[in-house]
């Protein structure tokens, strides 16, 4: 870490600093310029505020050299990390497709659906048990029926199970599932990550509307400090000024993103894009961007389940988005 | 709620869409233009998600004439709400100001600021004892012994006392708090959401990070729809491109939600600005855009507590700021 | 046009907002609901300025049914445009690379850039004589030198060029060039569109750092309306909170456009990005989202000229990823 | 300016950039840490471009110590810079507002608006007369007729004039307006900037939509580099997520600037808003935050003038605007 110390900066402000630092058992090399005077802060700096130093009187600007996260950080850990989800390795040069519906409605439908993307080719089942919807009017979710719809469709299909956790208090009914999604509104919840660090289930961690790139992987660092360092990160659009689509992908995250760490990352196009005809080009894209896999909306039949097919493909759809999918994968791979 | 429909939708999803609309005990109007047929649809609309109606193949668009809330909305609930925190009316023409340290620390200091921000002409007490740190490794607050101090802060001064709540599970904890608060990372929490409001507290809403106006007032309606109607809204900056300031404070949002809802609301310029030199220009103008009133981080001595100083004003920086905001509130009262 | 008006709304106010819209020429079918009085303006509605009405404080909000460009409009004229780039034509189902230096250096640079990208599978040659820099004290281009140096280049290798325009003052500079290129921060210079839409060139337009899809068609239309039709759209990045990478490039855009434009559109990945490593696998995904082109920056020793190279590829980096991007194309096309 | 090397850099590649700053006549310190080397750049590093050597194989980060513009940095200049506007005097304590309807349209127009205006408190007239309009179609402005109009109501009322500039070859026109303006989308129209930084007339710098504070710094650098110092910045709001309000007024800019500038600082909570009942709140929030004066949209007639009246004030809104401001500002200055 770099501090650079204002001109103004008073011998007593500098002092303070210096105090405080090496209380922190890190060491200072200070070198004087013409200008200004630049600390560099030599030891574990991840338990400095930049923010909070960046902003004292005394200082000009920081600048971190390490970032603040460990554990996600490839530099300490260079191979890349493979996440068994039951049985489905993620990460490490497997490319998989998670695919289901939005919201788990009927033993009928979860069974159909999953049948039918097991068929075209996925390889994990998703589907909703809780929803965070925006409207407190909206319908929530069957929460423990839900879940245990997707317990069947598992032993129909022998397709791991993937769906999401609301809040720590519902953690007991997800013993049976095999991969526990954080949304992307309870990204920074967390006492939430806290305790999945705890758990040793893989976790499909989703960015937050308008959280950067470190910020996902400080998040994900909350879970691997507990312990457990099963975690996927899954892009699904950010919150820009454009309209045009409901979120925008930010798919220069993934080349990014495997710089930074060894954790997989995949891409939900479904949410990015929120119109179904948009969900192709952006999973060929995602792929050709060098992502280890897609989580994909499917639904039976998205002309009578008005509601649910917004942004959801009928199988026949996503079965040809699975084939184009894998001829970019072949490419990417060659 | 508009609906334009496509001038290539085929009957049958017309059909389709009209089925959905009056199943939800809608009325609907169709009238045809030369280049397009519009439905109106007359009725109680907060139930019907509208990104998933304008994702429909055969819609255009989709334009809410309705606002989606109904308990936080102006048009149904005209007058000012006034929210009793602990005997502190906030709201309806009154301009209060809360203020305290960023984290509770020790009984000496939170007993020695509430005494300070009291003299100076605060009316409530703010402090956290529980921390939403972006490290995992920072800080996390004294929890339980944090409320504890905070009582007895209460004690010695009678300043009611607000304080952050980060999990559901955390919520016995906060018997003797007077206002509880939701950080703007858990202002889409929904569980935690629902859990306040089925409790008879006073709940302090922060925006979130990048969350519109209108989804603030949904979050606010999931607090009001459970039967909490004590809801104070508080605006303390929004993500944008800007670096010079953690956060842009989005002043602009106090004119336009006091046409939009009855509830309070108040700004945060410590958070928002992250710097104290920046906390007296935006508390005056925050007062003059006709804020309820202030959020103010103080510390006792910023200058040897040094990472908590950072965006913290002493106590006579801050009694110096309310003698100005006293008087820019006076003009705009006069 | 749909216009919502007020509950609140006086008849004057409305019969004066009739008034007005009639006196354009327009149809007005006005519809009464329980709430709302809602009025369906039928005509060309492109004169009329949504958000000016927007704001009338007799209406809640207005939704546009037709878009306000017509000339760019796939809805009025569906066949793809293909423009005749100096005999290269972009856009129909063609898949071309523009590549070539930031700068034009000197002849000898120019020359062997353009040999290399054309060996390597490029068809056009791109060099920037007029420079916008964000700073006063940098290099600012060759200018009438660097066109010079563009035309030599054209004649030893064939290659068609493209080079940026800044004011309307240059046009008689640009004679010898085949595509006028205006830059990201020229997008809403509308008297430089204004002037282009005069010439018989093809014109690429780079969307400005925080467009909307709807603005920049806007500036299309523009250049069309003047009577030059031969626009091509490229996208290079948008400003957004994240700072990982320079710009956040938004590749739904390509999606999307194709169902509102006849226009083509091309990707430039080492603007969005900033960084060399991050080239290949953005035009990979560029060219997977089914983009109709892509356009690269092409330095002949990045290593010696060291600041021009930042995100400059080399030949042989150019050349690999002008083989990884034609399979990709291979399977869009499949 | 600060470059931090990766752990990974080689010797080559840092002797090619130490070769580099040393001949830009730069003097380098090197200290090297237990996971870096550290470079300190000392002298004249404007020329340097940070981004470039940031994205260097060899650097992990780069750090500015000096800002990059020189003749707008406060640190160069201490004193408040006043700007002559024909007689009336913009910065160094004094508080001015510019008002005026938004386009010229008539002589009767703008004379009875400029009476009223002057009447009313303020000290200089606005008006356009070339109009940057998203859309072709929509009506452009008088142009020339325009400036003499303009001329005519200085005549009258012995108000100076602001009017805006859109393109270099119109600048002959501008010889009897007081304060040229530069728009928004012009804030990067470099071409532009430099002729009127040859000229000797006050420029008044709209911010971009979406450009950060030191961007806006380097475009007032342009005009000052140029030998023109007569530079007032104008801040009309920012583009972001949030579509309450047109645009996000972004008032911690004005403390923000007075820190790093001392050029004066106006607000146009008109074009920020867009709804003419915003604009009290946020003319009265700017005066707090300590702006060196306004700009405002006043219109004779708004309610007939039907598309002139949306974010315009009409002149008795105008009184009762300028009577609170001017309580306000009392407060600033007491």
């Amino acid at each position: 870490m770099i501090v650079i110390l204002k001109q103004t900066a008073q011998q007593e402000q500098i002092d303070r600093l210096k105090h405080f630092l090496t209380n922190l058992g890190l060491r200072i090399d200070e070198s004087k310029g013409d200008h200004s005077t630049i600390l560099g802060i030599v030891g574990d700096t991840t338990r400095v505020d930049a923010d909070l130093v960046a902003s004292l009187d005394a200082v000009e600007a920081v600048q971190r050299v390490q970032e603040p996260y460990k554990k996600a950080n490839r530099k300490f850990h260079p191979e890349n990390t493979v996440v068994d989800c039951g049985g489905v390795p993620v990460g490490g040069g497997m490319f998989q497709i998670i695919a289901g519906p939005c919201s788990v409605e009927t033993e009928e439908q979860i069974v159909t659906v999953a049948r039918a993307v097991k068929e075209a080719g996925a390889t994990l089942l998703r589907g909703g048990a809780f929803k965070p919807r925006t409207s407190p009017y909206a319908f929530q979710g069957l929460h423990g029926d839900g879940l245990r719809l997707l317990k069947l469709a598992k032993q129909e299909t022998g397709l791991p199970i993937v769906t999401e956790i609301m809040d720590t208090s519902h953690l007991d009914l997800f013993d049976d599932v095999d991969v526990i999604q954080v949304g992307a509104r309870n990204m920074q919840n967390f006492e939430l990550l806290k305790v999945l660090g705890r758990t040793n289930k893989p976790i499909l961690l989703k960015r937050g509307l308008a959280n950067t790139v470190q910020e996902w992987l400080m998040s994900a660092e909350y879970i691997m400090a507990g312990g457990n360092d099963q975690v996927i990160l899954c892009e699904r659009g950010i919150r820009t000024y454009e309209t045009a689509t409901r979120n925008t992908l930010d798919l220069s995250s993934v080349p990014v993103l495997k710089e930074k760490t060894h954790l997989p990352i995949i891409i939900d196009p479904s949410h990015a894009t929120g119109v179904a005809r948009l969900v192709k080009p952006m999973a060929m894209a995602a792929t050709a961007s060098g992502a280890d896999g897609l989580m994909i909306e499917v639904h039976n039949d998205p002309r009578h389940a008005l509601c649910d097919g917004a942004q959801s493909l009928t199988p026949d759809e996503f079965a040809d988005v699975v084939r184009r999918v894998k001829a970019v994968r072949a490419v990417v791979e060659a």
